[in-house]
């Protein structure tokens, strides 16, 4: 199946279904109507029906989906079947939290490396992880399979280092710095603006 | 001026004119033409004059936009100009991140309260502000202002909190939480869905 000719916004909304049909699998619910699921999600069932269309359809009319084979799908869709090694540059408070977020593992993200610029911080362990000098980096994702680097340190340190994961070959980058990074288009960027997010809810305060 | 017919195409993209216009100001730069804003932005002039004509334009035809001018109405736009007082449930890793950044207070956000169920953590200071027993939530909102309350517990509490903030009558909810919140229109929610951006990536580099 070719995916590349899928909108950005059905993509955008794959994993905000796979997170309902997760919760409704661990309720040991077995087939769902799209009316049901338009319920619970509150979108429009046309508006499911229609994004799902773009994998093939997934469901028989007038019998449901079927919850489980629905999750299997999109979670291949998403590429969730294959695991990834990640290695998580930041030991700060973001850092850690992000190390010590069990939910990540659980979906077949390996936390593999963090390093910090910060000597203090040397050798302290997050989930059985050690911490290393920045300058341990390039050499650890070369020889580790590294896929992902998620960069939880400031925005001019975050361009520098977004420069040496390049050169080392990294396919993606999950940036939680305060910049937006310029890097080749074959690699992924995801971005994570928390300051951007306060902000437009700072706007819908203002204009509630 | 009535901002309520803007779409939200527009209101999304907001935040980020703000940071490069500050970033721009930083570096002293006191006019841009949309041509060069479009440049570092990678958006199309004609994009940013659009999405300017919604608030009035900002800019002369020919001379380019006041930098600081334009800084500041966004800001005002956004609701930045107004303080607002917030409190932060959940003192794990991620609670402390939010509370020791910095920048949110920088742009009016002040962190007024912390609260967690943990007794471990009850009278631990970040940033001066002491972690609280959950049981002074209701209490604490009521008597000091509070807009804005931040989860960043589990789905499971975040639910059963997010109804005890709506009996507080809480302006807005900052979501860390997986999980959708059902809370009245008049509530203003903006979720940070961090499983479901890790997903983007993985599709991201599934189909690249």
């Amino acid at each position: 199946m070719d995916n590349r000719a899928i909108s950005q916004a059905v993509i955008a909304r794959l994993p905000r279904y796979y997170r309902y049909l997760g919760d409704l699998k661990d309720s040991g619910i077995e087939r769902i109507s799209s009316q049901d699921l338009s319920k619970m999600m509150k979108v429009t069932a046309s508006q499911i029906r229609q994004d799902f269309n773009n994998f093939g359809g997934f469901g028989q009319q007038g019998y449901g989906y079927n919850v489980e084979y629905l999750y299997d799908e999109i979670a291949k869709i998403l590429g969730l079947n294959v695991r990834h090694n990640l290695v998580i540059i930041g030991a700060g408070n973001l850092g850690q939290a992000l190390a010590n977020y069990m939910n990540f593992e659980r979906r077949g993200f390996i936390v593999r490396g963090i390093f910090d610029k910060n000597p203090a911080l040397y050798g302290k362990q997050l989930r059985k992880v050690s911490v290393q000098p920045m300058e341990n980096l390039r050499r650890f994702v070369a020889d580790n399979d590294i896929d992902i680097a998620v960069l939880a340190i400031p925005k001019e340190a975050a361009v520098q280092t977004a420069e040496t994961l390049v050169s080392c070959n990294i396919k993606a980058i999950w940036n939680f710095a305060h910049v937006d990074l310029n890097v080749p288009d074959n690699i992924v960027v995801e971005n994570v603006h928390l300051s951007d997010s306060l902000m437009r809810l700072s706007y819908g305060i203002a204009n509630m």
